[in-house]
């Protein structure tokens, strides 16, 4: 850079008799362009110039005047224009996106002529530049405007290079292969994507049919993977049918869009903590849309029942909440749904795997004992009529948590999703899932309906670490999931503190900030796996509590002291969050203190693996 | 189902007493139920049997009386049934759906007992079941009415099932492993999804990274593949910024809906053959939308002069349309963008990795010599100042086709990809796709930067096979690209085509229908790929011949004595359709006759796979 602007001081004669000083406010000072536009006075006075103006006018042609288009920019301009444009976080060796320099170099003032010089590469003469007018929209300052918004309210988010290393799980190295940190906030639950009977099964896969479906469902992406993974699935879940799509979020999107679409005069009501991809759907379905207050079944009930009893109506839930880990009354709402004529649509993608046992969710699981005593394997558990996930006529889910790998899916009746098949555009107009990916997701269900040591491990080690932080007055938000929820409640403070957790403690926990939650509830969102055994969980609690400290961040009991904040701090709330996983489910003895919990660790930290799960595996 | 029966005669006195012929005409002729809608005969005499009638009740609770539902259904029934219920098309060994037996066990006579029998595997009793009334929505009926209308009208889908083999590439079996077909019309353009650099970039990836990224791209799914694989597709399109979507079904929503809502007072002009994608994108946006006649350059200018200057248009368009192979007049469409001020948006999905000397598109193709100047490798070529290319504000592509593996990208401004991964819900609220598929997505990329060879053989087989079917009158849509779409104009006769391609031919082309085309405009879409050598075109050209025959399907000639129909048979057209790829670019003799052609093929067979393509794959 250095070099470069001492070529072009050389070259140009501005340059030349121009101090620094006089460069720099040059180029921060404003001026109303004739276009109606505001320009720096630098690139003001270098469209008087007879090299600078050609050079002007096709980036300005290009680039609608923005101020990122000075023709001099001095080397601090340069610094902060590729500060702003680096949405990668600063690590000790930050990714630097080299591209830009070489933009800037395209319109130095020394660099011009070679730039346009005659040879070989003169690229094609392009069309007469237009000088930008005021009659045309300027898009790129539109875009940096809403950029700029997204900082101002500190919700611009910075990506963090995180590699997770499947040999040295829950580690990761980030742009240093060598250095090392502590994942705590993936959704690879379970570790299943560095699970080996799965990652044989996709070796084996790439190699007899290679890495892509090659089209779409329709169109020669269909095959026997396909088919029996929607096998698979459908039988996890007792249904029908199950239609597999590129991920959840297209599944909820699809189907809610077409059946709140091709339903006539359906309503939908919607959980007021709806993921994204349910409220899309519902948007894009154009059907009418009640939102019912977070899990509150008298407020659901009274929208129900102000409906008309023969129209069309979706309840659209989940059963695990993401980012607060609540968890849906899924029986009731079935009821309301049977007394109203509505049918239910439950997102369980924070559930399966997890929850059940065979890992088909929250609503198997609330059936525990029926589904438990029907053996081993998905396969082998046949419909139990009537049983909370009998109920439910739509489950979503996802391929890509707890089962490790990526994609999404619905189970449902045959019909239903002979249906969405026949009509949903986002299942019919794209590529199908590798065959690796879909033989690979489809082994880790089965390996998972025949396994409980993972899902009681993450179950037991979530118990633990929240009881640390409970004994630390840290703020965790009280549910009854696998998920721990952090409050900070500031977005400043809460990208601070997981910055603080990676530098100073090699931990890494994404803040969590707008949209994903609401403003002001800002929060860092936990999530113990198999493999966090207690060095890790001491080092987690430990690195928190610095961090808490430093920060001055709010305890439990100050938000308790304000009364209470999203239910953190709220009286007696604490106490009365049980676990959907009960003591007698996870084998511990009544009542679990720190003994018993350290003893049940201790055994589970050499968790079995019959013949018979491998033997399942590999049959699948 | 024999024995079964068997055993219900012997069990329920009426089914004892009752001939088969009289079972079978029961469960065919109608009733009324007394709850308004209609139920078999057999249906309404099982109500009066005490053990059936509550088994009747449960199941009709759960399916919403449908005629689905007959208690006892004959052998007969049942497998019209399944005929109906299964959606993958009976091949030679139909692959049966053997949990629709399982649903019928459920509720035989003779099995009732033991289902309800009072035993550990007894579901917790659930609610009580209510009867249908009028006044709740018959969903499944509904399901039903639709899928009946899929039916009547022949769009309705069978799934075939094709596994293609990454070590016999065009070859794939079905659900017999032994036997083999040849498929014709996978988008896998180019092979590369058994492309061993790829493959073995993706074994590694996996044993290092595991299975799945584990998160969204802001918490724990943002990783070195994702930031060198935005890099690679960045550099390769000369843009600043790219962004990697689940596919580019997703790209294109995502993208075109955030700015179409975002953007104030938006207008999208959309060429009338805009794929699902764009169309979904463009509504979801809330946007005005002005369709354009296809490739219409008269017709677009007119609706952008009618709109006023100042407001932000983005004109949405393809380079190769899928269906037609028909391209786009790119230049033009950016000179008219230019003009109006308005934005460019597009969508490369079947031309990268197949024009362009480094596979960029044909944006790329249309500035042949300057980039090929370039030198090899895509991150070799720095940005080309008012190249068609560069004039392009956005260009989104797929990584599923001709590279081989799956999901989407955009490539544009720093500004404008920062604003869509900001904003744009479709690609923060989903898991990133996983390490290994970036990974072998971004070694396809740059694999077939370096290499020509693959595409040119693509090219020369294309020829080849659309030289072969004009000399025998089989009606090809005429068009400059890869896609040899030929027209068959009826949506059974299609389908009739292309199950007996399959079945006395072992040649694998699906029927296209719609809402993939126009109805009426019904056809056998195939794409020669560089493994489709002499020996596999003439099997295709003789088996084409065969149908062409045995169906008595319009040929050219018969559509040209109409007057011509989607370019078929429209005189002079044929001789005016220049393929994008010229004789110099493809290094062939002026003039391409049969010999000429046959030389090349015959070189090409042997394709050099130059040290640096090597070097240059394992280095990415």
């Amino acid at each position: 850079m250095e070099a470069l602007l001492h070529q072009s001081k050389a070259m140009c004669p501005f340059l030349k008799k121009t101090s620094p000083a006089t460069l720099r406010s040059l180029s921060t000072a404003t001026h109303h362009s004739p276009g109606g536009g505001t320009i720096t006075n630098l690139q003001f006075i270098a469209r008087r110039c007879p090299v600078m103006n050609k050079a002007l006018a096709v980036q300005s042609a290009r680039m609608r005047t923005s101020n990122y288009t000075s023709a001099a920019p001095s080397i601090g301009v340069v610094k902060s224009m590729l500060a702003k444009k680096l949405h990668t976080s600063a690590e000790k060796k930050a990714n630097v996106d080299t591209r830009i320099y070489r933009k800037r170099d395209d319109v130095l003032p020394g660099r011009v002529e070679s730039a346009f010089a005659k040879s070989k590469d003169t690229p094609t003469p392009g069309p007469k530049p237009c000088a930008p007018t005021a009659s045309k929209f300027d898009y790129e300052g539109f875009y940096n405007k809403e950029l700029d918004k997204k900082h101002k309210d500190k919700s611009y988010r910075y990506f963090n290079n995180i590699n997770r290393l499947a040999q040295e799980f829950p580690r990761a190295h980030m742009s240093a292969r060598d250095e090392r940190v502590t994942v705590w906030c993936s959704n690879d639950y379970l570790g299943m994507g560095r699970n080996a009977e799965v990652l044989k099964t996709m070796h084996h896969t790439l190699d007899m049919y290679g890495a892509g479906a090659g089209g779409t469902r329709n169109i020669s992406g269909h095959n026997q993977h396909a088919v029996a993974l929607e096998k698979t699935i459908a039988d996890l879940h007792g249904k029908d049918g199950a239609l597999v799509f590129s991920s959840c979020y297209v599944a909820n999107d699809a189907t809610l869009a077409t059946l709140g679409s091709k339903l006539p005069d359906c309503v939908i009501l919607s959980d007021s903590m709806n993921h994204a991809s349910m409220i899309q759907g519902i948007r894009h379905s154009g059907a009418k849309k009640m939102v019912f207050k977070h899990n509150d079944l008298v407020d659901l009930e009274a929208k129900l029942a102000s409906l008309p009893p023969e129209i069309p109506k979706i309840i659209a839930f989940e059963s695990v909440y993401s980012m607060c880990g609540s968890v849906a009354p899924i029986e009731e709402i079935c009821d309301l749904a049977d007394r109203y004529g509505a049918i239910t649509f439950l997102d369980e993608v924070h559930a399966v795997g997890m929850y059940g046992p065979h890992g088909a969710g929250v609503a198997e699981h609330l059936d525990y004992d029926v589904y438990a005593a029907a053996g081993p394997g998905a396969s082998a558990s046949p419909t139990k009529k009537g049983t909370v996930m009998d109920r439910i006529d739509i489950i979503t889910g996802t391929l890509g948590k707890a089962w490790g790998c990526v994609g999404g899916y619905i189970a449902a009746s045959a019909s239903l999703v002979d249906t969405i098949r026949s009509l949903a555009p986002g299942f019919i107009f794209t590529t199908s899932l590798p065959p690796a990916t879909m033989a690979g997701a489809r082994t880790a269900i089965e390996y998972q309906a025949h396994y409980q040591g993972d899902r009681r491990l993450q179950q037991l080690h979530t118990r633990a670490v929240k009881q640390d932080l409970a004994e630390r007055d840290i703020p965790v938000i009280p549910n009854p999931s696998h998920i721990v929820p952090i409050l900070v409640g500031d977005a400043e403070v809460a990208k601070k503190a997981s910055d603080m957790l990676l530098s100073d403690y090699g931990i890494y926990v994404q803040a969590i900030n707008y949209p994903t939650v609401p403003r002001g509830e800002e929060r860092l969102r936990i999530t113990p796996t198999p493999g966090h055994t207690k060095e890790f969980r001491d080092e987690l609690v430990q690195a928190l509590e610095g961090v808490w400290q430093k920060l001055k961040i709010k305890r439990t009991s100050d938000w308790r002291a304000q009364g209470g904040f999203v239910g953190v701090g709220v009286e007696g709330k604490e106490m009365q969050v049980e676990p959907l996983w009960t003591d007698e489910q996870l084998g511990l003895r009544q009542g679990v203190d720190g003994e018993v919990l350290q003893e049940a660790l201790e055994q589970e930290n050499r968790p079995e693996m019959p013949a018979v799960v491998a033997k399942a595996a590999a049959a699948a």
